[in-house]
Formats: C-alpha cells, sequence, structure tokens
C-alpha cells in the first residue's frame, strides 16, 4: 500500500527552503523547539483560561483553541522551511509512510517532538507558579473519544497531505484551523498528536489527561494518520500533477 | 441567460491541478470526504458547545461558528485542487450554470456530497455518544428565515464567483468568513447549503431543523445562488479580462 | 497638499482586474452590492448578537465584531479586483485625491454606496421580523467619541494606503483585521464610515445611532481619513518605488 | 557569537520595498505611528473590554486579544515595507545584532517607538474620557511572570526570524497569531516589548503595569530575543541557502 520510493513531497517546503541541506540535528532542534512551544501553549492557555472564566468551560475552551492555533499558524510558518514543522509523531510516520521522512530519521523526529514537548509542559507549568510536573488526573476515555482522536488525525493528514501537494504556503493557516475547529467538532477535544497526548498527562491542569488514558488515544492518533496517508496516497497517486505551490 | 459555453472557470483551480486529469470517481470520493468534514464539523462543535456553554446560546453560536469557518477553510485548502471542494448542490448547480461543471457530473457531484453529509452526521453523533440518527425537532421556518437564506447563498455565491474569477488563493478564506459572518447577520443562522440542511435534519441537536422545515431551506438556497450566478455574469461576462490569480 | 496627477495607485488591483475595462455602471453596481452587504452584515449581526447574549455587551459586541471583519475578508477579496470594494465615502474621496479615483466618478460611487447601505439595513431588518426602517434611538455623541472616530478613519487610510502601495493583495484580510481591532480599541466603536453611519440611524437595534448624531461623526471620519491621506503622501511620495504586488 | 556582517535579511521586506531608499526619519515617523496605533489598540481595548465585559476576566482578555492581533495583522501589513514595521525596541536590538539595521540607527528606532508608544495611550485614555495619562497600579512581578516575559519575547524573535528568512509575506499573520497565542499561554499576558511596557504604566486601566515592575519585565524582553537571536543564527547560519519569499 505504501511506497518505497517518494511519491510525493516530503512535509517540508523543498523549494522555499531546501531542508535537506540542514543537518538532521539542526532539524531536530526545530523540532524540539516548536514542539515546545506547542506544549507551553496549549498548557499554558489552558490554564490561564481556567482561572479567568468564572467556571463556564465553553468560554476557557475557545480561549484555548485560539490560543492553540495561533501558535500552529505561527511556529508552521516560522519552522516549516527548517524541519516541516511536524511537531507531531504521527505526522513523521505518514511522512516516511509516504516516501518523504527516511525512515532512519524517524526516531529523532519522534524523540525530538517528546523531548520538547515534555520541556514545554515544564515550562507552562512554571509560567505560572505550579510544579514543573504532576501526573494528570482528568479521565478520558470510552469509544466516543477513541473515535474521536481517529477522526481528528484521520483529518489532519487529510488537510497536510492535501495542502502539501498543492498549497504549502497555506499549510500554516489550514492546519491552525483544521485544529482550532477539531478541538470544538472532536467528543476527545482534538489531542490528534502522540506527543502532545503524553506531555499533556504531566500536567494535572485544563489540558491534562490520565496517564492510563494515553495509550488508546495515542493508537487511535496512528490508525487515523495512517488510514488517512493510504486513502490520499490513492486519491491523488501521480506525482507528475503537482503544479507549483 | 445562461451559457452553453464555459465563459467562466470552473469552481476549481486549473492551473494548481488540473482536476481533469482526475477521474470523476476520485473527484466525488473528495467531494463526499470534505462534506463528511463539514457536517462532522457543524454538527458536532454544535454538541459540545452547547454542552459547555452553561445555557449561554450566544456563546455556544460563537463555538459553532469558529469551528465551521475552520474547517471549511481547511478543507477548501486541501480539496479545492481536487474536486473544487464544492461540498454544496447550490454551487455545483452554480458552476453548472456558469459552464464549468459538466451538467452530466452533477448528479455524481450532489450524491456524492448528500452520502458525505449523511455519513458525517452519524460521525458526530457517535462521537458525543449518541445514536448516529435522530429527526431533529427544532422548528426553522418563516418569511425572515427564508428571506435569510436567499441572501445567505446569494452572497455565498458572489464570493465564490468574485474569488474564482480573480484571486483563487483566497477563496479557502473567503468562503470560511463569508460563512462565519452569515452565521450571525442571517436570522437562519446561514445553513445556505442543500446537503447541509437535509443532513442537519438528521440529528436532533444544537444546529439541527425539522425535517418539514427543509423544503423551503433548499428552494430558497436554490433561488439565491441561482439568482447571484445570473447577476455575476452579467456583471463581468468577459472571461478574457480575468488575470493570473 | 493632494496632487491632481495621480501618483499612487488606484484603491483597486489593476495588475488582477484591469477595472478600467469595466463599466461606471458595473462598478456601481459592485459597490452597491457590497455596502448592502456589509450593512446587512453589520446591522443583521447586531440584531442576532444582542438576542441571544443574554445581556452581556461584551459578547454581543465580540459576535458583532467577528461578523463584521468576516464579510469584509470576504467582500473585499470578492469584489475588490472589479470596483476596488471602497463600500465607504470617505475611500473613495480619499482616491480621488490621491489621484485615483476620477473626480467625476466619486458622486456615483457615493450614490451607489449610500442606497446599497440603505438597502442592506432593510434586508437585515427584515430577515428578523422587524419593520424595513426606524429611526434608531441610541445617543453616540461626545468629544471622545468624535475623536474615536478621527482615528478609526486615520488608521483605516494609512492600512489601506499601505497595503495597496506595496501588498495589495493582504488588503482583505488588513482591512478586516483593522476593522475588527477598531471596534474594540476605539470609544464610538469605529464607524469610520459616512454611508454606514447614515445607514445605521434608520434601524433602532444594537449597533443604530440616533440620526442627530450622524453628522459629527461623518464630518470626524472625512478629516481622518483626508488627513491620513495628506500624511501617506508626503510619506512616500514617490510612484517609482513601489514593486510588485 | 553575533556578527558585524549581515548575514541574514533585515526585518523588513527589501525585495517589495527597498526602505534603503526611505529616509531615515520618514522610517522613524512610520515606527512612531506604528507603535501609536499598537498603544491605541491594546490599552483601548482593555478600557472598553472592561467596561462591557460584566467582570468576566476571560472575555475581557479575549476582546482584548482579538483587538491587539487584529492591529498587529494591519499594521505590519501596511508599514513593513516602509520601516521593517518593528514597533518593539527588542525587535530593534535584534534586527542591529543580526546585522540588519545599523546600530547608529538604533537610538532613532526606539526613540520613534517610545514617543509614539506614549502618544497612543494618551490618545486612547482621551478617546474613553479619561486623563491621557495616570500612573498603573496594577502589580505584575515575580519569577513566573519573569519567565513569562523571556519566554514571550524569545517565541516572537523565533516566529519573526523565520518568517523574515523564508517566507516574509506570512510575518503579518504569524506576529499577530502568536502574540494573540502568548496574551494567553504566558502567565505575564505577553508584553514582550519594552516600548509596551513602559507605555503600559502610564495609564491606570485593563492593561496597566506598576512603574516598579517595568524594569525586570524589559530585561526579560530584552534576555529572550537576544537569545532567540543567537540561537536562530546558529541554526541557520548561511544566507545563500534563503530563496525568495
Amino acid at each position: 500500500m505504501f511506497p518505497t520510493q517518494p511519491v510525493v513531497p516530503r512535509i517540508a517546503e523543498r523549494r522555499v527552503a531546501p531542508n535537506a541541506n540542514v543537518t538532521l540535528f539542526r532539524r531536530c532542534v526545530a523540532e524540539g523547539l516548536g514542539s515546545a512551544f506547542l506544549l507551553a501553549a496549549i498548557v499554558g492557555s489552558g490554564i490561564m483560561a481556567q482561572r479567568l472564566s468564572g467556571g463556564n468551560v465553553a468560554i476557557a475552551l475557545l480561549a484555548n483553541t485560539l490560543a492553540t492555533a495561533g501558535v500552529l499558524v505561527c511556529l508552521i510558518a516560522a519552522l516549516g522551511p527548517i524541519s516541516g514543522a511536524h511537531f507531531n509523531p504521527a505526522v513523521s510516520l505518514a511522512d516516511a509512510l509516504g516516501g518523504g521522512l527516511r525512515w532512519r530519521e524517524l526516531p529523532a523526529y519522534v524523540g525530538s517532538q517528546l523531548a520538547g514537548a515534555v520541556v514545554g509542559v515544564a515550562t507552562a507549568d512554571s509560567m505560572f507558579g505550579l510544579a514543573p510536573f504532576s501526573l494528570a488526573t482528568r479521565v478520558r476515555s470510552g469509544p466516543g473519544q477513541w473515535l474521536g482522536e481517529f477522526v481528528a488525525a484521520f483529518g489532519l493528514m487529510i488537510v497536510i497531505w492535501g495542502c502539501v501537494r498543492f498549497r504549502s504556503r497555506l499549510l500554516p493557516f489550514a492546519v491552525g484551523a483544521y485544529i482550532g475547529a477539531a478541538y470544538w467538532f472532536t467528543s476527545s477535544t482534538s489531542f490528534a498528536n502522540p506527543a502532545v497526548t503524553m506531555a499533556r498527562s504531566l500536567s494535572d491542569t485544563f489540558t491534562g489527561i490520565r496517564p492510563a488514558d494515553v495509550a488508546p488515544f495515542v493508537a487511535a492518533q496512528l490508525a487515523g494518520a495512517v488510514g488517512a496517508t493510504g486513502l490520499f496516497l490513492w486519491l491523488l497517486p501521480h506525482d507528475g500533477e503537482t503544479g507549483a505551490a
């Protein structure tokens, strides 16, 4: 099902910044940096929103949504030309399946994302005067939420593959808009990212997830990302059709 | 009034992705996929918003608006180059009237949109632990709301024709911004889409519409889309004037 | 101070759509159409927001802001290449001062904007089951609000001149973002548009303005727009410096 | 660590508008004008938001966030090609460190930013019927908030350097999205700008900061901006890799 030769562009904008010229180490620093800011934004804005919203969860989630979408837009715009701005092991896996990221680079990408995500959580908690880490107690479980994570990751990869293929310049906005929407339309509030899921288990705040609930979320995310990649490669198999971005 | 030869571009970005090379079947898969995500976003975010907003309908509609606008931006960006990203029978009809979509392709487009929309509703309801389908009981009727749907679809087609003609790259943002605004400025909260209208009658939740109220909404939407197409073709009849996007 | 020969581009995107080829009549239809949708969005979303927000004025104004910004983005994107998408007599006056719009075209532009704006108010009121027109009773007056209107129109023209000169593709977003911000940072909620001001005196709803308060608002708006135009022409006098958009 | 020869582009879009051709005096007028509107928007929307939000601080901050992000988008779009649209002494310092802004121009930039910011505060207060200046009494202090300011400025410069290098057209949106997010994810609500910090000490309103708390905020901001600049120059040292924007 998945090719061994690259048939679609890497999730990175090679025309803009030929990241093949940037060493793997530096690309991993960019992945870690972006993942740290992503998690700091998710967890930090969750804390701020809960403190200020006077108990109205919709208002808190609205603020959390806008902060997450905003930080995705600017991080993907700024770091995309360097590392591809995955910040997400499921996206890196899909990129490898699509023939973009080299398989031997995948562990370094995933490791950097996880390390950055953990640093981001500690930074957020520290900014708000909390201990850097605390195990989350919020229950997020059940078939509805697992379906939610599958849908969230499936849609994310459809958006990414569609934009990477034809309109890479729109990717920062498309991903920000998608995740912002998915915070509300999936029952699980769209984690859609294994690194985000694991790191959010380390902060017992608004955006936390109980460590015991992490594994099924991650499984659903990987299934969604792989499924969407397979569908998209069937939908548009010929690289030769792609136009200039 | 309407031409038999194409005088305006198809609602699709031919320069970016010559979708004539993509088989009708694959384009219909893209239409169905996009329609499913659109409905999942509308219905799902409506459920989430109502549950979290503590009875403040303005806050619930605000969240529902942002989710809908966000998903339109990313779906049109990702799937527009493949199928044109209509996700809306009124838009496909208008495209056929304008000489873009072939008339013999219209039924397949509309069928895919309807099928995708129904799947999207079932997905949303399932994610939130509800039965996949339930007939909506919310009354949406009266001359004010019918005028609202006419205005909503009229404006949508003006925005689409204007952008397709001169600035197809802005289309995802323009449609998202338009529908987001129209949720608030039309008395009917701007369904503006027959597939969305029919599918929303199948979920008895925040965004539902009583099945008995569907027909006049659809009639007003089609009238608005056809009227705007006629006006626009009069306003800018010459294809030769169009510049690069 | 103001030139008799064009020194800056017209407020229209000539490279994209050479609107000199579109008859004045059709450009005026576009101005009227856009002004009608602009007012329908402002007044209609104000009614909806007030009805749903349960008395929280901040939430109502937030919804009104997003609807107004959204409709500006999509209308300017769609109609800008046809007429310049002024929808605002102060902008048309500034364009004439800058050497763009011909002085003999100014009355037709302004007349179309006013007529469209009035139609838009009647449409909004009708959609929500109200009489088409009713004189507004909301008092908006005092030096603070007049200063607010001067600042609002001054900033609007700075944004328009800056973007028209160097980045006309960003104009729809820049104007939407500016007006959205100015709804909150000016004490008058940034009418910034004589046609909007006059038309809003015809609906006794959330966004209304008492007819007696219209004149000083309009005077402040014109002063702001003219002042900003003078400043900008001094700041960047040489047309030859402009690059491709 | 920092070069004496320019290795990265100035924070300005030289291809679009070669600001080297604009006199320093006019560029400083643009910096002052932009800084004035930035502060008017921050302080003014804070006053409006607090007055209307009925005591819900989350709603007030949400309005304040959208106004700030919106005004950044339009000001950077409009004035970026003229002066670089720094509006921020920390950004000007980073630009000088990166070899862009000439060191002898730095004092004029910073002076203009400070003067404009002070004028903006007085304008905002006057629009809302308050005395032009009043010393703020709001306490903003402590290690958590200082860390917040370091993070806020560090992230801002990463976003700016990344976008300036590869995607200068996205800069207005990226900066607006970043600051909008950072208002929520940093414990200090992301001042991230010494001129903003000083000027906000002059208005005893929603966005004020006690004069005694200004110095550590400014120190943390400068440290963050310098640190991010050093990291980015290490991450992507070679200017030759940059592509067209």
